[in-house]
């Protein structure tokens, strides 16, 4: 890990677990090497990047990863979903071009799950969807989410019993699926499995991860190339920041975004899910 | 503009000229109002947003805005192109939707023009995009650009004489079509006019955007809704921050991904009508 991007790492009880918190690159120490995980391979040309569409999905939480993910030289961009076409994403009118079915992608390196303001329960109830995450994930280098893109790598048995974060929206539901919340943390990594806060999280988590893979200094272009030098207008991009009246309103348009049908039916057949695999899952005495 | 949202505004000359730079809510002053512009409507319900797609654009540019756009409620967002359909990107593999023609959105309120990687020379000769945006510029109540699509906004003769900014690797050629280049500002407005910096700048541009039509609180609930609360890893995101090794090959990988064969056909297309636009507009003596 001689090449360790510059970022602070406070470790666990764990030391393949980390929460990432932001460190400028002149006061950073390397972070402590895992020991007990697979680190994935520093060339990390030729590496195939499985980004995962859905319908309702949020686009910026795919589109942000991928455009520092593209500008990887060597490495293989694929938009996987069910099917190949347009997948509309939760604004309805947005749609976002599938160049590959789960089942053209049975190897991919890194795998990223986009989170939604209208449908996580449905991808969360997506059998294709899940049981390809599931099956892909032992052979990851990489399994990520951003948003509430956790909440589907929960669903597919993934995420259960690792810290992670997500959209602060969904820190909630993500803990009562056995995952550890990590509210106040942008990027919290576990063992191979990296996860980002809400929607625009994903571009920090990206530049992250391709320090990880591929070295500081090609992050470090790519952050150029896509001019990432953040200057909000206004800082209330967290429920830590934002004032009451301001959260109020979020939380409420949430809420309404999030509560449709497909939504409502698909909560029904998530819960019925979990809790037969409990029952299946039980010894006898 | 006694709504005026929280930021600093460095006046210029002329007072519908600002450049804007970060400012956080607790400290910064209300900007003076501009008062020889036409200020746009403060209830900005049932705008119509028109994102400009067009072959080659790199997604963020547009994506990044897009998402804090359609989150305004009661807006339009249209994506617009000479066809409905998909429009690949620069990466050659994402393709993004086009909902509208140029010709079916004859009146937006709202123009945004994203900038391309490698095409943004076709995208300056295309005709029919940058006539539609001369076309419909005298009537917009904003007219938008993020990363080198100042150049296309200069092609259409919108922003010449105008101060503006755009991608670091575009500022000299933005400066040779007459542009005045702010290459240390993130975010330019000069009057109606608002030109964001590199690729991920329009995500502080549409901020600051909704801010000005909307007013603060809907443009801080967009920022939570998004969880625009950025953390990069590393900080190299502005030539004034990165390495000079960084630099160079940034700036190599740039000149390559955008010297191909369209951009070379159509780059001797715009100098060809630059100049004759220069020798129609001779007056006799």
């Amino acid at each position: 890990m001689a090449d360790h991007p510059p970022q602070s790492v406070s470790g666990t009880a764990e030391n393949d677990t980390a929460t990432i918190t932001k460190a400028a690159a002149d006061t950073a120490t390397p972070a402590p090497a895992p020991t007990d995980v697979a680190v994935p391979a520093r060339d990390g040309r030729g590496l195939q990047i499985a980004i995962v569409l859905y319908p309702g999905m949020t686009a910026l939480d795919a589109i942000g990863p991928y455009e520092a993910l593209r500008l990887v030289p060597g490495s293989e961009i694929r938009l996987v979903s069910n099917e190949v076409g347009p997948i509309i994403t939760d604004s309805g009118v947005l749609a976002l071009g599938a160049t590959h079915t789960f089942a053209e992608t049975p190897t991919p390196d890194v795998v990223l799950v986009p989170g939604s303001a209208t449908d996580t329960p449905t991808a969360m109830a997506n059998k294709e969807l899940t049981g390809w995450l599931a099956a892909v994930h032992p052979h990851t280098k990489w399994t990520t989410s951003v948003c509430s893109g956790a909440l589907i790598l929960a669903a597919a048995g993934i995420l259960p019993g690792h810290p992670a974060t997500t959209h602060w929206f969904a820190q909630k539901p993500m803990a009562l699926l056995g995952v550890e919340s990590r509210p106040t943390e942008r990027i919290v990594r576990s063992g191979k499995i990296l996860t980002a806060a809400g929607v625009s999280a994903g571009i920090d988590a990206a530049l992250w991860l391709i320090g990880e893979i591929y070295g500081t200094e090609r992050a470090e272009i790519i952050q150029l190339l896509i001019e990432y030098d953040p200057q909000p207008p206004y800082d209330a991009g967290h429920p830590s920041k934002a004032s009451a009246k301001v959260m109020g309103k979020a939380v409420a348009e949430m809420t309404r975004d999030s509560a449709n049908v497909r939504s409502t039916v698909a909560i029904g057949t998530v819960a019925w899910q979990l809790a037969l695999t409990k029952i299946r899952g039980r010894k006898r005495h």
